[in-house]
Order: C-alpha cells, then sequence, then structure tokens
C-alpha cells in the first residue's frame, strides 16, 4: 500500500496511490480512516511531505563505508558509534518531493545530500524488543538529510549545518509491507549515478533503533526516524537536480537553487 | 494576558486566566481565535502543556555562572559559547505543570533540574533583526531541562540525557508583554530555596537568538525557543517536588517518581 498527503487547489489529504490515480481517504494513516470513491490523476497533484511529526528521530552516522571515507576526507581516523544513540532533526526544515533546496547564501561548497531510509511509526512503541520493533512501522519513506560541511565542523551544534530551511526533503509517499534489509539505495546528481549501496547495511538496524529508543521514550503514530547513509556525498551547487532512489519505495527528487 | 491550554472532562481548550477563573476561547492563540463568554474555576481544570511546537528549540548553555561552576565540578576549564548557536528538544518528553517527573531505572544520581525561561512565538520571523525579533514572540513560559549528568557526559547525543518521557516540564502557561531583562528565576527543591538568579542575565539574550536563528530558518507561531539555566542544579531524587519560578509568569511545579 502506498500512502501520500497531497494537494490539489485549497484541499489537502492523505491518499492512496494505485498506479498513475491518487484514491482521496478521510481521516489519516496514523488513526481512523476511510478510503473514499475520489480519485484524482497523480500527476495533476501537488504532493506534500508525507507527514509532519511529532518528533523527528534521525540516527546519523550509520554506515561503516560513510564513517570511513569521511575521516579520509577530513585526514582523521574512523570512529564508528558503539552504541544506537539516536539525534534529532528540525520539522522547520523539511520540504517535499519536487520542490527545492535552497542553498544559503553564505554556505560554502561542500553542500551535500545524504540519501536515507526512513521509518514512518503507525503505533506507539515503548519497551518494545527488537522482534517486535517493526510492527509499530507503518511503512518507509525517503529522506535527503542535506548537510553543509563547514558548519558542521565549526558549529557547537547541528543547527545549521542540518537543518536550515529546506535542508530537509522527505517522500515522495509512504510504502507499507517492505522489508528494509531488501533495499538498494541509488543516488543520482544530475542524472549521473554517484552512488549505490545496500540500504539495510547499517551499523545498528531500525529494529536496533527503534528498541533501545523505547527504553525511554514513547515512539508516537506519526513520528518518524532517519536511518543515516553510506559512501562519500559529492557537492551540489544551484542548478543540479538530486534524486534518492530506494528500492521498492521510488524516488526523491530535488532541485537545488541559490538563495535570492 | 495569561494564556493556558487546559482539560475539562473530554473538552481541551485554549483559555485566558483571569484571576482565578480560566474564559474559554475558540481558536488558538497563533491564529484567529474569539474569548467566549464560558470561564471555569481555575482549580477545577487540569492544565496542559501551553503548546506543543512545531519545533522546539533550545539554547543549552547560555549562562556564565552555570558554565563555571558546571566545570569546575568536573574538573575541567570553562569553555563558553562563543555564538549562539541553538539546540533542539523533543517534544515526547513534553509534560504539563502538576505532572511527573519520571526518573529511568537505571538513571544515575545525577539527575537534575535546569531552570530556564521560556519564549513562544506567535508570528513567523525570517531575516529579522535584534531590534525587531521580540515583535515575534507571543510570551513567555518556563521550561525544566530535566538532565541525567552520566548519559550526558557518555552518550554521542542528547537523547538520554535531556529526553526520556517526561523529561521537559513546561508551564504552567504563557504570559504575554513581559520584559524578559526584568525577571528574576527561583529554584525551589522541596520547598527550599536553592538557586535565585537575573533570569535576563544570559551570554546571549532571546533578541540575539532570535535574529541569528532567522537568518537560516524560519520560526514558526508556535514554536518554543528554551533559554538556559544559570548556577549548579543539585540532584533530584523520587519523592522531591522541584519548582521553578520566574517572576511575572508563575510557577512551574512537578513531583518526581521513580519508573514503575
Amino acid at each position: 500500500m502506498i500512502w501520500c498527503r497531497y494537494q490539489q487547489g485549497d484541499m489537502t489529504s492523505f491518499g492512496l496511490v494505485e498506479g498513475d490515480v491518487v484514491r482521496e481517504v478521510e481521516g489519516t494513516p496514523f488513526g481512523a480512516h476511510v478510503a473514499t470513491a475520489r480519485t484524482r490523476k497523480l500527476a495533476e497533484v501537488k504532493l506534500l511531505t508525507p507527514v509532519t511529526p511529532g518528533t523527528f528521530y534521525c540516527a546519523g552516522v550509520n554506515y561503516r563505508d560513510h564513517v570511513i571515507k569521511s575521516a579520509a576526507r577530513r585526514g582523521v581516523a574512523p570512529v564508528f558509534p558503539t552504541r544506537p544513540d539516536i539525534g534529532y532533526r528540525a520539522n522547520s526544515a523539511l520540504i517535499a518531493h519536487g520542490e527545492n533546496i535552497v542553498k544559503p547564501r553564505d554556505a560554502g561548497p561542500a553542500f551535500q545530500y545524504e540519501g536515507e531510509l526512513v521509518a514512518v511509526f503507525g503505533k506507539p512503541a515503548r519497551h518494545v524488543t527488537r522482534e517486535q520493533a517493526l510492527d509499530c512501522v507503518l511503512g518507509w519513506t525517503i529522506g535527503n538529510d542535506v548537510s553543509e560541511r563547514g558548519w558542521q565542523a565549526s558549529d557547537r551544534t547541528l543547527w545549521r549545518a542540518k537543518n536550515c530551511d529546506t535542508f530537509k526533503p522527505m517522500g515522495p509517499w509512504i510504502v507499507t509491507d517492505l522489508d528494509p534489509r531488501d533495499m538498494t539505495t541509488n543516488i543520482r546528481l544530475n542524472g549521473e549515478l554517484v552512488d549505490s549501496f545496500a540500504t539495510g547495511d547499517m551499523i545498528f538496524d531500525a529494529a536496533t533503533y527503534i528498541a533501545e529508543v523505547s527504553k525511554y521514550i514513547t515512539i508516537q503514530p506519526g513520528d518518524v526516524m532517519w536511518l543515516g547513509t553510506d559512501g562519500l556525498p559529492r557537492d551540489m551547487k544551484p542548478g543540479d537536480t538530486i534524486e534518492i532512489e530506494i528500492t521498492g519505495i521510488g524516488v526523491l527528487r530535488n532541485g537545488v537553487v541559490a538563495e535570492a
């Protein structure tokens, strides 16, 4: 099942993607809902971020090759996380599939994408085991954890480096009934395949993160958890188009523009 | 004007506190609203967190004496922030005035309060100057940035140290038309005054943080910004009552209980 959120004219709704049409749903995927008889052509609606989370979790560093190559680029030894310590991102930075990533006027050249698998929660979770953890996941979407490496190195927090307006593209939709161990992430910059990795090749998998977080925190329906990227991202510049494909989910495509 | 959010039976509403009654308001303080003729006794309603923010900003380290004393306790040199780099906290941790802070089973003894002034935004802000910054603030409330110092030292992020369920009491309400430079924060543990400091004696004041954030991020109505604590907090244990008073706003009072 493919859940989306979309706008047509003044109307905003959740919907189910069925081939090239969207079926309007009354309610939300996180609570009571009913599919209606009303459909629209997918090409004629504007897709929105599939959810605005109550809490926006992000694993950060979660693939070995990314740790090794990022450390080598900085000329330091790689440091692998020893525990699944989750981090956070800001809702204020979210944009939808098809919207533009805006490069701030004073951002430096190391302005980069990070293609990430995203778990979208459908049920509350507290004190769940690894075996139970994926039962609270409604489905999966795609995130692009846009990062300005200069600010990531210089600032006391990740506020500018990771959370400027438009730095968190998420979408295009949520796909249910997928196995996160059986996906490939392909990243294309202006149509060129610049990275391809096994999505499931994480240091700590989704079930491990969910079980660990749930020891201390109640995960809520509508919350999202971004699960990190692999490889060594390249720089993006205004005029570029960045696509994150995860097999079984789809493609998250965003243009890059300069701040006016 | 004093804005609150409250529950009575199944009904949740914003309201205006007028002496010992609450006047029900249709709508929200962040958009269209109208005060009704319906009032209830303040003592008979349950106060809720005055807002659930879209983005939850937190300044973290923002008072000189707190930096000096915290560093001395750890036996290290004090490090003052050189720029107003904002941080974030998680909505999942919010509780209201009067609700209990739950100490996790495996939390250590250094389980501490931090009494903080909180700006609640009423208007969007982007590229505002320091002089314009406070125009986007609807009013002020109180936060208790509960912290587990062991996890704060050991973990890669602040997820457990600062964001376990119940670790972010906020309230009791939002007071408008106050000058943040003209307040005193008094902290009482089991009725004993354990700290008292000039609320406005910050390293970077609210206007500076707001102007800086707004260079990169659109602050939205309903967002909140917590502004740090001074002094050297003491440890809390189950059975304690912690009160954060900020003059002109009121008292945020919470009990401490052990995780069942």
